[in-house]
């Protein structure tokens, strides 16, 4: 099978190279720029040496129709225009990017500032949130891949908001992010003299994951209210931790919430319940597609806190869009996923 | 003026030594250990050389008397049972600890797990909320120096609890810390390969500032509501970053938030508002007396988000201290206590 | 096949599991302990949970013979004393630790101060440098695995050393080393405030590894000068980069070096020659058992520099230790080891 | 007594405020800028909100003449063409930057890259090596203040030089520096995703300090031989270690190493040698105009290892600067420069 990745240069690019390299169902990757064609990858990325050297290639519908599958990992503003451009039926599109994920248009513009994708490619995209929308996901030609924040906080509270265990209002969902959350770019907020040592809160009720986690928690369970959303830069490379706050409904016990998740959950490929732990890190998902859960209930205020930590570049981004691959091609769903988290 | 530090070789101490180190008003420093007698500073912490050099003195109620001040940087559960062998009326006593900050001893032992300090001592000690408390401070001759995630807790919170501005019911408080606020003893949670490039959950409605938080919010507004308090432990070393979330009481705008700030903080001396602010960090206090506040009205779901920082070490611990000594002796407020932020 | 791992809790321990799980070859990891019986590693480390939750095993005689491979991932002073318990002919024994590098035991009980392995145990042991000790290595039983430091320094020196290209005489290696290197235990050298945003020397003239490294350029080229070399520790969790310098023999030129590496080297599974390149970073490497090399020639003094880096838990220990165990069992040399390195 | 600081956005010009700030000598800090004229340097780095809020000043020769002392933080290639249009007898001139440090300008131009400032502009400014050219700075109008890199190779070499304690031939100088000395200007090495967890080599052979290092070395001891000298990048923020290796002149020992470092340095305000100590790391300056020396002597190899740390934005920078406004304004040479190493 051939697989081909436009915008291999950036970091969900390049995670999704680390992961396809052991797929073990993927014969060849091609690699394709908008702005860098007849470059190597391995010039740009030494840690590529020996295994990427070939030049990257250029964007084409011919060379795009050749693949089997092809990965999206662009900024937000460029799939939704190019995808018109290249689409055809030989070709399952999976994009990492914002462009395809929301349905209204007007939300796209509101909270992205930029022109949306065409009516018909949002009609036509699929929300790859796997767990939650495989049967969707299973007939897909073209996945909107989920958020990194909105994967975390959609596995960790819908199965919890679906059985009508917490209350829809008055959700609040604290969430932290690693420094590759914001790609390969430069800027003042990376820069590792300003970042490091340090913990940042941006984006205040602002972020673009809003109206994405908003609309799917309406898809999956019927309703919604509005949420809110705060996110933090907190100094590591990879991984998010989002700590929500809810009520629980009316008689609702510890018990019923962890019936809810194992429910849900027990037999999932990458989903673990962990209940009664004393601490929750990042660090025992990185690498991997994994996205680990606890709760704790306070009795003194009747309500819950959830907390999920996954790997963004993975389940966040790269894994997730490699689970959906492998359910609409039939693979196993683990397949290119298995590798043991790196605690250290 | 003499002043000393009982605890001094643990990172509380050692950052009243840095700071006491260039207080004009201070002439000696005398450092105290219960285990270490003879040992000197400098040997256990090289920085220190050539500045601390003599070895650590013995605890006694004589040498106690001979100072004007000490200050104590004991881990929870010393100083409790210490102060009454050394309590005399020449001296005043700033206690670093928990020890002294829970009115009811029952609160005490149930949240810490330990032996409460005498109740007479408990009924002498003034809480150390420096803004909030200075009338009581200025006449203190004992203070328990308030912990470090509620000096940023309260700080934020009162000037719109106070005035009604928000609920005191369904108060959430997510609060990350830096890993100093653990102490200088080796752990598994502080062991360098697993604590660095990840942040992690503990203690989730289990910390021992929750009946700290409490008991200060109905102390300076007259009543209280359980609140919602959780932990997280990121990678640096120094800072705690909190974010809370309240519903606006009725008809309350963000103008109205915006003059609560202003009215109670503009004249003082360590706690700056920064309204409309697109990021807040911890790096913009670090190893000064600041703490930073800024806040962001939802107009979807009529919550507000609040957000502090301050350094741990100083204002959450050390310089606090010192701010009270401050105030005790009739210095000026930010002697000791001028540095400029350490941004990088 | 069944393959053991003898001190499965520490790092070493840790990293051969995580590269195991993924080779093809090895149906079955059994994991064993002296300490911890019973326990599940996956209670002591949650990132396993779902993967090794299984107790422990004691290590016994009976147990070992049923496997075709044991690493011993044990800290210096247990393996020498263990194996001749447990030593049988069913079993390859892969050493990790140093208890069996240095054929002369005064050398180990010099350097480490311990006592030494009995001597049959350490004529048996082949000393296990992938690429240059491969004869001996496929038909060993018992194999001392290199140490971290010395994988790296000898790997970049050996070509330019056996081909008298540089001189014996007055070489200088300048190591740095991550922090888990240091294993699993908490102290104050890798306590989280103190080890962060710092460099530190430690060892200087003393490290265990410079017999090693003397003894093994001994062996390979034939003879040996004492060697300099000091180790550094960097905020790093993984990770090695040695610096070492040498004097140009009479007459040699940078092409002179750059033949040497690429007649060495070019056909290496694991080593890639990096001429010309303006920066070298362990992030290239890191997760893999790849060792990268760069060197300068410098006309002003006829001296060369030689950089290498390696991933101390990957090439400089579990990683060529699976090396070897493919070298011996005849699989494919790469087998469980063709990771593309986690650069970010 | 009024200073300017010209290049006041930068991370020399940001040190220089901050160590300024509490140096009692000092009435006001004036900040200028050729870029950024208006701004106000707290919008740009909010932790200087209510310290430094006015507008930054446009450079003229009529501001500069106002001023005691001006010192110039700017990047290489300006100061050496600005201070020829700014001079004046009024006012004392303290460059930051490498542009007045070579006294061959053919130097300059060959391993800057850039145009050399004017001859007459060379021959008249002091190069500000504290404790080594205090006479010839005392009666300075321009400095160029040594390199970061170059104060802690000097500072620890110099003294066994001079007395030829060591070969000047062989020298060879292993350094290691914090990212804080790339500068606030964000790129590719200094991304935070890149930089942090990694150590990289660059400039092998080709740093700029390399002839400023020979220069003094030849200035301060008659006589020089060509160095080697490498520069690795650690992820900390601050912090230089210099790693220096020499031969040991005929008959020389430990002991009069020794008495050659605490000869030269045992008054000395700010150089601490510590003999004998296990480990060296550079949080034990950290913030301070500290340099901290070490050495170890190898029998093995009549090699002896000479270790330096320093702040390279203190002691390799700003702190050294204002060590040279104390010395030629006859000011306690210790004034502002007391603060106690902010060692967590």
């Amino acid at each position: 099978m051939k697989v081909g990745i436009i915008g291999a240069t950036g970091y969900g690019g390049l995670e999704l190279i680390r992961l396809l390299h052991s797929h073990q169902e993927v014969q060849t990757i091609q690699l394709f720029t908008s702005s860098e064609e007849g470059v190597s990858l391995s010039t740009k990325y030494p840690h590529l040496t020996k295994l990427y050297d070939a030049p990257l290639e250029k964007i084409t519908k011919q060379a795009i129709e050749q693949l089997s599958i092809v990965f999206l990992g662009t900024p937000s503003g460029v799939s939704g225009q190019l995808i018109p451009n290249i689409y055809n039926e030989n070709t399952i599109f999976i994009d990492l990017s914002g462009d395809l994920r929301l349905k209204n248009s007007a939300d796209y513009e509101k909270w992205y500032g930029k022109k949306t994708a065409p009516e018909d490619l949002l009609a036509k995209s699929v929300y790859g949130l796997c767990s939650w929308n495989n049967d969707a996901i299973r007939s897909a030609k073209l996945i909107a891949n989920p958020g990194c924040y909105p994967t975390a906080v959609l596995l960790s509270l819908l199965p919890l908001l679906k059985t009508n265990l917490i209350s829809h209002e008055g959700l609040i969902i604290d969430a932290k992010s690693g420094v590759s959350g914001s790609g390969n770019k430069p800027s003042q907020l990376t820069h590792y003299a300003e970042t490091t040592d340090a913990t940042t809160v941006y984006k205040i009720n602002k972020h673009q994951h809003i109206p994405e986690i908003e609309q799917a928690i309406k898809s999956c369970t019927g309703t919604v209210e509005p949420i809110t959303f705060t996110t933090h830069l907190v100094p590591m490379v990879r991984g998010i931790i989002t700590t929500s706050y809810a009520k629980l409904s009316p008689g609702v016990t510890a018990a019923d919430l962890h019936k809810a998740f194992t429910d849900t959950y027990s037999d999932d490929p990458f989903i673990r319940f962990m209940p009664d732990v004393a601490t929750l890190s990042t660090k025992q998902v990185k690498g991997t597609n994994f996205c680990d859960i606890t709760f704790n209930v306070d009795d003194r205020t009747n309500r819950v806190t959830i907390v999920a930590v996954i790997d963004n570049l993975v389940k966040g981004a790269a894994g997730q869009a490699i689970q959906n691959m492998n359910l609409i091609m039939g693979f196993n769903e683990k397949a290119g996923l298995q590798a043991v988290p790196l605690f250290i």
